[in-house]
Parts: C-alpha cells; sequence; structure tokens
C-alpha cells in the first residue's frame, strides 16, 4: 500500500496481462507472437513495443490493465471521476456515515506557488506562520461541519441528506479499473505539473506500482 | 429554464436529431427512409419506432441528443458523474471562487419517509419543528464554512486549497451532453424510486424537456 | 480451446477479478469486504451477489473480466465490432495475406428455418440435397475469389488493394478483451435467438469459459 | 453530398453545437460565457479557442458534433468501426441483399506506391496496362460472387447465409454520429499518410464538411 497525503492511500487490488501480452496482442495483425524481449546484441521485440508506444498505436495497450483501492479526499475524487473511461465503486454517504478524516495540507504543500501553479498567481505570499494559523482554522471548519453531521444524524435526518454539510476535503474510498491504456492517459494529465499538486500525488503512486509490473512499458511513459 | 430545488436549475442548449431522424437511421439497415408516422386509420412509422424501443435496438437513439445546462448542489454532480456517457464542463473552484449559494431542504422533502427511502429507515421520526431546527442548523453550517473559505482566500490561500471547506451541498453549475440512448437511461436510474430525491427532480426536468423535443420517444419512456 | 463453425475457436487468454472481488467492489459502498458465502444453513454473499444482479447494479461487474482470442469468419466479427465497449486487436489483410479459410455452414445448420429465424421466411424449402449442391457452388466462390487474389498479389497489387475480392465468409482472428459486465450484456444480446446462428455458437463458447471462472455470476445471467 | 471512390458518398445530415458553444462550454469553469471573436486590433475568444486545442483541452468539444451518412465499401467500414466513439447504423445484408455495387480502384489509385504506402514495398512496379487487366479480372471476381448470391437467394438460402460469398470491395452504407473532439480524433488518425488511401477520402470529405459548419476550430485543427 502506497501511503498519500495524510490520511490517503493507492492499494494495488489486481494487475491482468503484461508487456508481452501487449506484444502478443499487436501480433494479432500478423499473426505471430511474442518473439522475446532481446538483448544487447541482437534486439528483439522491445523495439517494436517502442514503435507501439511512440506511433500511438495504443490498441494493444488495452489487453492489460489493473484495479486499485484508492483513499483520497472527496476533492480528488471529483477530479478523478472526469476520467470516464475508468470503472469505479466508491463509498457512499448514502448508505453510512463518512468516517471523521479530513484533509490538512501539510505546510510544505501550502508555500508552494508560482511556477507552473497559476491559480496562486497574485496572491499575497503567505509564511509558515501564516499556514499554521490557516490549517487550524481549516481543522476548526472540519470540526464545525462534523458536529452538524453528527447532530444531523442523531436527530433522525436522513443520512443522504445529513452529508449535505460534509466538506470536500473529506476523505472517501474506492476502487477503479482501467486497461493500460487509459492509466497511461490518466498518468499523462494528472503526472502533468499543470493537475492540482494533490491528485499528482496519486497519480504519481498509481505510477510507481504499474512500474513494479508493466516495467517496459512505464519505461516508454517515463521516457515521453 | 426549468428551476429544481432551492437555487437549482435545468436549462436546454440544444437539441439535435428527432424522432423521424430515429427512424430514418433505424431504416439504414433496410435502405429506406422515414415513411411518415400514419394515422388512427393507418398505422405508420409508430409502430417502427414502437418496435425498436420495446425490442431495445437503442442504436437508431443514439442519431438524436439534447446538451443541457444544469446548476445543482456538488453532491448531486457527484452522482450524475457516474454517467460516464455523458459529456460534461463544470465550473470550477480551482478558478473562480464558487458563490455562496447552498442547498437547504424544503420542510415537505425532510419529512418524506419510508417507502423506498430505505436511506430513512429506523430513524426516529422528526416533527416539523426538528426540522426548522435543523435547517437553521445547516444554515448555521453553511455559514461557517463560507466563513472560513473567504479569510483562506483573503489571506492568500490558493483558491485550489481554500476550497477544501466546501460542503457538497454547495452548488455548482456544468453543461451536460447525451445522446438520447444514453439521456433515457439517465432518466430510467435517477427518476426511479430508489434515486435520490435531489437527483430525482432534476431528471423530472430533463424529462420534461426532452418530451417537448422527442414527443413520441419519450410516450415510449413513459409508458414503459 | 473452444472449436466453433467449421475452422473458428475461443481461447480464453486471461481472466482477471472473481464472484469474490465483484462482492468487495459493491461493499466499497459500505466499507465492508467479502464475508463468506454461506452455506444452506446460513445464507451469506450470494444474497448480495443476487441482489446485484437482479436490481441491476452492475458497475460491480465491472470489477472483473477476461480476454479470448478469437477465429470467426469476417461476418462473425462485423457484427461482433459493433459492441463498443470492448477492446479489440484483429489480424490485418493490410499486412499479411489472410489464409484461405473460408465458413461452409453445415446441411443442418443451412436447414434450419422458421422459429425466430426471420430472416427466412417465405423461402421456399430447401432439400439436403439442394443444400449440398450449394455448398458446392459455395466453395466454387470462395476458390474464385482465392485465385483473383493470389493473382493479384503476385502480380504487385498492394496487399490492401488486393484483398477487395475477399469474402465477408473468409476467416480471419481477433483478441478481444473486456470486463465482466460488458461480457454478460454481449452475452445477453449474442446469445438471444434473435442473433444470427453464428454469432450465437461463439457467445455460448464466450459462455461456458466464462461459467467455469465467474460460476455464481453464470449461475445468475442463466437464472435470467 | 461529396462523391468519394467510385460509388460512394459523404452526405452531412445534421451538425450541433458551434465554435462560439464550445467557447461557452469552456467557459463554464469561471461562470462566464462567449464575449466575442474579436478582430485585427483586439484579440477576444479566438485565443481561448487556440488555447484550449493545443493545451489538449479537449472536453468543451465534446458540446458540438455532426452527423453523417457515408456510403463506402465494407472494408473501410470495417477499419471506421474501430473508432468505438461514434455511434452506427449500418444497412445489414440479413434485411436486404445489398445491391451489386463494388469498388474498383482508379488506376492512378494503383500505382501509387513508394512513400508512406508500406503495404507496397517490395513489389515488382506495375505498369498502366497490368493495373488495367487488374481491373479486369476485380470486375469478374465481383461478377462471380455476384451471380453465386444470386443463385442462392433464388434458391432459398437464407439472406444471412447468401451473404458469405459477398466481398469486402461491396459498397454498404451507415449514418455515423460523433461530438467534434471524436471527429477530430478520427481525422488525426485517417487524414494521416499511414492510413489507407481509401479511408483518407472519406475522412478528406468529412473534414471539408466539418469546416463549413466549425470554420475557426477546423482550421486549428489543419495548423497541427
Amino acid at each position: 500500500m502506497n501511503l498519500v497525503l495524510d490520511h490517503g492511500y493507492v492499494k494495488l487490488i489486481e494487475t491482468y496481462g503484461s508487456d508481452e501480452r501487449i506484444i502478443e496482442a499487436a501480433r494479432q495483425s500478423t499473426n505471430k507472437g511474442f518473439l522475446g524481449w532481446g538483448d544487447q546484441y541482437k534486439p528483439g521485440d522491445e523495439k517494436l513495443l517502442r514503435y507501439l508506444y511512440t506511433n500511438k498505436h495504443f490498441t494493444p495497450f488495452e489487453m492489460a490493465g489493473a484495479i486499485f483501492e484508492i483513499k483520497a479526499p472527496i476533492m480528488v475524487f471529483r477530479e478523478w471521476h472526469r476520467h470516464r473511461t475508468q470503472s469505479y465503486n466508491e463509498m457512499s454517504a448514502r448508505y453510512i456515515p463518512l468516517p471523521d478524516e479530513n484533509y490538512i495540507p501539510s505546510t510544505e504543500r501550502v508555500l508552494m506557488s508560482g511556477g507552473a501553479n497559476k491559480q496562486a498567481v497574485g496572491l499575497k505570499q503567505m509564511e509558515a506562520g501564516d499556514v499554521r494559523a490557516w490549517q487550524l482554522n481549516l481543522q476548526a471548519a472540519y470540526d464545525y461541519a462534523q458536529r452538524a453531521y453528527d447532530w444531523s444524524l442523531r436527530d433522525g435526518v436522513p443520512k443522504e441528506l445529513a452529508r449535505l454539510v460534509l466538506p470536500v476535503g473529506r476523505y472517501s474510498q474506492m476502487r477503479a479499473n482501467a486497461n493500460l491504456r487509459n492509466w497511461l492517459h490518466f498518468l499523462e494529465l494528472r503526472m502533468d505539473e499543470h493537475a492540482q499538486w494533490e491528485i499528482r500525488q496519486y497519480a504519481n503512486a498509481v505510477c510507481d506500482v504499474l512500474s513494479d509490473h508493466f516495467p517496459r512499458t512505464m519505461a516508454l511513459f517515463k521516457e515521453s
């Protein structure tokens, strides 16, 4: 399990397919199979894999995939769910009260700014003391929301309405399944410096896990 | 524009295709076109439309569609976005502060319970007075979150982090595009009594608008 | 490998997920896992699996899947590829000459008629002798096409143009990947008596293989 | 109607959305609308459109689209249908006999070779006389197939089996619907010099029609 942010994680449930299987799928077109990766003296199918990747022949990469369990703030899931080629099963506050876990960004994270982070442009520069004050205020707001949530549930408000006060910094949990082509597209967008820092941490964790299971494909991804 | 909940709406931007176009698409299979709807004496293509619908030959219904603008609480959008066949463009709190509009359920809404609303089973029964107290508490929680949000933005916290305190009862806005087949699937799931009451109100509004533009198809939907 | 028609097959390459994993995915909503299938005295998670299936909560079935290699006539692939949720890698006559294997329907197959086979209604009734004559004519047409194909290739016509004469009864080969939800949808449409007999044989073979790997889910499918 | 190849065409049925609508959709993120295209003195929303396009923010381009009717050889449809984001309704030889129209490549087309056409590499060079001989042989093969088809239908073979002899050079017809993002992706792949010449002619025709209706977006496409 790869820990992400203050309470989140990315946990691999299962992969299917392999770098070899991608070659086999591509070789359907010529009715051949996997011929071997080759070595320093005699190049083999790593050449075909590179050709597929660099020429954007991505359908063979749909013959492999991975399922993850992810715990992340709702705000991150809101971005994640825009990837409509993934399958999702998420915890639902209609059915169970969401546990009182909320994301507090670290001081380092808040002080990052400028560079690609266009969202921060034009703001006055915060200092470490300001951030600590903000973190306390954020925690106080989370606490207020949780009290309102608890009161609502205790007073008989249906869970599906009691949840209205829950902040988008609240953690939720889901499983997500995608084929490798779609994971690569997710990583391309979400490891980009324009993506919000939080989802980038999740994308990095997904990338690390995929690198263990599809080392040759992921090496090509990292090169590109 | 159809008003929904206390601050929301469903607004039609555009439709394309028509009941006739659906017939034309279906007739591709036999290289014929639309032959006329017929009347009480001589049945016409309404018979084919009914055949397509009741036998689940849904691909011709992909040759029509509609685009809506929707304003709804984040909680509703979280459910809506699980429909991965629609296209979305939503307001983003990374780029602008979300206006301080939040959903307060009406007293009648909160007092609904039992029946299909399994989420409410086992709760103590609220009375109108309890609901009014809850509505005040909910408003107070929304106000607290908004103050925390305002302070954060004023103190220089990037918008993308300041938003962490925003409740899922906060209104957001989006455009959504789907073909008619996918809208019908959305309506089937979201007008169902097991769907949460809030998204059902949006689904009802979408259904009303579609009924004006695809009257024969929607009549078949309502029958089924 | 399951043999289908006169030269075709369905071969399982890999499955992922399991009946248990489907339960785990569904339990994300309440933050619980798989609790055990139960037995005759104490029902367990087969009850939840049945609930999911019969109430059309199909997203958990997206957390399992299977990849097959299939050899079938082009005509069958033309129907198959209308299932746009599957991933495909097919042999290509742009890159290699397609081997001279073509589908000759058996006498029993040709003599089937009436019943759900509306395509055959109104035809004069063939007898076994007629069918044998037709099979010979069909083989002669395949042979003529193959000679034209061979001549074209030998005379320097690019493969991508030489293929124009190839009949849709010619065998091709592909791999196909889909999640279990989408395989079930494929089977529902293609095992139906209105589907053409040829693709039904392939669907039956897919169903047999899936039954070995997802026995509880497939039992529910067969009941429905 | 744009004529393509010897018997085919691309005919626009309908478009929806517009360059302006794409801007409106993109502006959902900041809750603004279309502000005007600007002119040589004062740049306007063409700058935003360019930003969206060049930075691959493609979701707003899903808020426009087009439906076409296309007549093309089966071989072309086999490539076309690999685009799984389009909706299709095609003529079916299960239901009607396919008319006897078949694709004969022009002499110029056959003599093209080398360059990007890797499929032709290594072939002996044909001359115009060879091509004319090939065209006659191709027509003879088409004629033989048609006679076999006619005989089968006359002898009572079901249409769904009689079609086995039909060559992939036979014309069929369909309607296709896609949003603009997906049409652009189709054009990117199918106007590429590595695409087969035949489907490139169809892609060029689609591109021409889209250019009339989405001039600013298509200008960006052509630049890229």
